[in-house]
């Protein structure tokens, strides 16, 4: 069986499994205390320019956002999404359950937030006489790539950025497949532009090489105060912390983030030439390492036999697009392999 | 450095580790739909003598107290606790935070509940006529061991349960150390009892042996209905949930959780009387792998330079209690070393 | 000046008033506890035909809508309602505040739910093979008459119930403007249709003669338990109870609060009748005692001089929408000076 | 029958009838942003001394605690309270409900915090290398009168004060009964001492004369934000908010707060004399309105048929403390009354 499914059904790439094995051993103090956390924390700050950067580990994405945004947004703020945005979509009212609306705009392009909705949002809201009656806008949560692996461009994202910081709300980008978006050459941002633009990011390890894990980034420390506490009462604080500053500390070192990131791209750009040069089409053009390609359903039964894969969506009574993922380990033979069946 | 300090400083025991190390490169559904959760789940069933029971596996143990207190608390309900209780003292909150209060009843002989306290509660609460406005207690929370290593015997467990039972209310069973109490010949409590008598517990992973991750039991399923969504609106659904079921599979298969157990009740035995024959007192009389031992204030200066361990608290002027912890891969070695300083 | 700005700025209508008055030095217990509350209670069971209905007494919309929903809901589920639904917009994020996410879907006609969008959304939700990560659709809530004045014929609000009825969940209704809905000839519902159809909603009292105080109905009691501690828990609960039992005891003795909105619908009548012989357009047709009409700009800003009201939207470049409300109390007088005006 | 059983079971005084009546047909806006609330908030800012105090009006005590908890308190922060505190024990949770635990200290001498305990909690939570496990405790919660009549003596309340202001936490003052406080000739604080030394406080109208509604006061506006969205999220903002701030503006007109209060305490003396008189002794020694008797039960079962007051506890076998609660309107005539029954 051939798996195209998503991009966290491996373990862990080699060298983070490596250091989990040769340290497994090691007696370390808990929650974060300990020097693999510290050593990661330095080098997510370095990677990103900013030397007093908080930076916290947690286990998943869904935990990540709820717990930044309840430690962020005050009471009657809400976070303006794209409706297709993971928060608003698919993680079963996380931010809602801790007492935030999540404010849902049009997305364009695969998912993206425009910057002149979200102004004409927010300027509208701060016009209306009422606005004391309704929801606050107090974040912008953008993913990049976003769930249909779609891009922000550089001027897109400055334009995000300006506007959240003329409204002086921090702008969110949930990065749960940032390898992928820093790898693709369909955008020049790189993680010391999220860094600079963005005010609340994490950098996604479960879906990019790691076993799990996340890296909660604060560019800048005065948006925050400490948040220990705060990730201890929402559960998502590790007793045994150092698992996960050790796996931050191997993909932050010599480039293996990126290099996992590169090998999802380049198989992923191999399969989209592939598939076009059978005259398939997509739902949105490819951009990372999510491909959404068009196929009569009889076709995708077939395929289903040998490969495994989601379904996304119909698109008219005899054609579906399917979803294709690589990640970290998708080998080129894997491609081959996949497109001798199509 | 000789290390004391506590239980979860140690990676994964070594065939939990080779378990993750062979299947790294499986490609599995995630979030729990996976085989080898699947038979997590049937290996825990069935060493708790509960064919229907629901089973969940979450990373941490405040996560899981406060998750399931959510899950089972209605509106208006709190928790009774000890005051020692681990959702009372150390878990920043956590509990409130989901809404509940945690009502606070003296501890016994290290940190037990007693029926008998509970029993009045219970009643005084039912017979006051002004109920209504306060706090209902819908739930029983001790921990075995208790924060202090203190065991329940099978009377005052039977006592418990037979209370929460005549007011119907859940009794939960907070199992943070669970092998470390199932090891232990001072009480002859046994995992089918605990799900015979309790009706929501945990199974602690992350001090006995596992990685990470504990293994949240409902004997009786009618209790609750399904917890998926709301263990993954609490961000507490891991993606990769293959990685929690694995270990709880290898930790339930041919004996292992017991054996993990067994080797720190051994050591800490040894230790104890070790320490009992040098002449020092104990805090509590030992019951389990943490031992509370009271020493002059310069001997344990001393000993810092060499032994890593917690202070607990001021005894008098002179002298303080330590607590020393063994593990399941505390050596007999270590025990003598450690002796051989005191 | 003229005031046709809202139905919520005078007081109590004369007979609730009076009663306030020979009651005051009454003596009786609290929190409900007393026999006006018992009264009026038994009054709205007889006007609901059903005799076993939960009725209780609170002091705004908001509050019963909030309190009503964190009361019924459960975790993860969120509750449909139109986008322009008070709840989804007017209130700051109350309903999420409770944990609950509010589910938009288009309004049509003036912001009501169609059955049918209801449908689509509840049997995609159920085919959605990842239900479990979305939030539950939990309870549809609509209001009557809507924020637009608008009204729910009996096979709209018949098609609504039947498919809450199948997929189990209860259909909510506001009734912050009831008073007007019933008495309207745009619609032939009746309350003890409502009790009939909906499984939960709120007879409003403060813009339809009362003081102050909206009425909770749950029609059979078995939708929730006993509610008491969590009015309470929500700061909902009056200790001088007895203040909203009297006045919807007054309300609901002699048709009084039926007459209220026939005053409200007859003027409005009156009024629309007037605007139309003048040529203007109104926004949606007028079927209660808000009506929305279109006038230049230049026009608007003379009116304000004499007449108070709410600018509600603009239409185009030289033209908005006003809102002129009528209630209780409006007189005839009030309507011919209103209409010289014009 | 007489009545003796609590302070909200009238109306309002006759001066806050009378203003109601008189403008019950006056047309003003809602929310607050009424020319009666204007002018109720100027009154209270001159009665405390602070020109830019922030004054809410709200309707009932565990709604106001509720409300300030929530805004005022940070994520991981809880609120000290003495054991009998009102939110501790009879609020059914709302404080919880919010997020927040109530850490629980002993009460002394009718339920008043020392303030060398507080210190002593604080102390000891900033010198635990744990802390961050730990609720932080956020405020400082005391009610005055207390639950049981009691009142703080300048010098308690400024010892409060001080360790509140160094460790930089507010000092909340529950005023459910603050009418009854300043009236009193046990204690000398002012509502000026009280607006000097605490942070927030709010004072009550609905046990004092009001027919209901409170008045939430921070002296310092700095210490919140504007609080309006979090009133109306959370349910607690009266549409018809002149209600509120028209009683208020009365009770603080020509001093008919003060002489509220004062007629409760010159009967409570009087009754408490004459108790004296007739043997009687007193669970605590009496200071405000309330009062608490100790007398044999049959005694008690005798004066239930023609006395209305509440059971408080029992204090041995045969004798229990009933309470008899005096108010703004109880004349002398009762008092004597209830004398010729003892």
């Amino acid at each position: 069986m051939l798996n195209f499914e998503c991009d966290y059904m491996k373990g862990a790439c080699p060298a983070v499994l490596q250091r989990l094995i040769e340290t497994n051993m090691d007696e370390t103090l808990g929650y974060g205390a300990d020097p693999y956390c510290r050593s990661a924390i330095e080098r997510i700050r370095a990677a990103c320019g900013c030397p007093e950067a908080r930076v916290y580990f947690l286990t998943g994405g869904t935990q990540v956002n709820a717990t930044a945004m309840y430690a962020v947004l005050r009471h009657c703020q809400g976070v303006i999404s794209p409706v297709t945005g993971h928060i608003n979509h698919h993680e079963s009212g996380a931010v809602e359950a801790t007492g935030h609306k999540v404010i849902a705009l049009p997305g364009h392009d695969g998912g993206k937030l425009k910057a002149e909705d979200v102004e004409r949002y927010l300027k509208d809201y701060w016009a209306d006489e009422n606005y004391a009656h309704i929801v606050e806008p107090g974040m912008v949560y953008i993913t990049h790539p976003t769930e249909l692996g779609a891009l922000y461009t550089m001027d897109e994202l400055k334009a995000l950025s300006s506007i959240c910081r003329s409204y002086r709300i921090p702008l969110y980008l949930d990065g749960a497949r940032l390898a992928y978006a820093l790898a693709s050459d369909k955008t020049d941002i790189t993680l010391e532009d999220i860094a600079s633009l963005c005010d609340i990011f994490y950098i996604g390890g479960t879906k990019c090489g790691a076993l799990f894990g996340e890296a909660l980034v604060i560019p800048r420390p005065e948006l925050t105060g400490e948040l220990f506490s705060i990730i201890k009462q929402r559960g998502a604080m590790l007793a045994k912390g150092r698992l996960l500053g050790l796996q931050f500390d191997t993909l932050f070192t010599d480039g293996l983030y990126a290099r996992n990131g590169l090998n999802a791209i380049e198989t992923a750009d191999l399969l989209a030439k592939g598939i076009k040069d059978k005259g398939y089409s997509f739902l949105i053009p490819p951009q990372t390492n999510q491909l959404f390609v068009i196929m009569e359903n009889d076709r995708i039964e077939e395929l289903r036999r040998e490969v495994s894969f989601s379904m996304w969506e119909h698109v008219d009574a005899d054609r579906s697009a399917i979803r294709l993922v690589t990640d970290w380990a998708t080998s080129k033979t894997d491609i081959e392999a996949l497109l001798a069946l199509l």
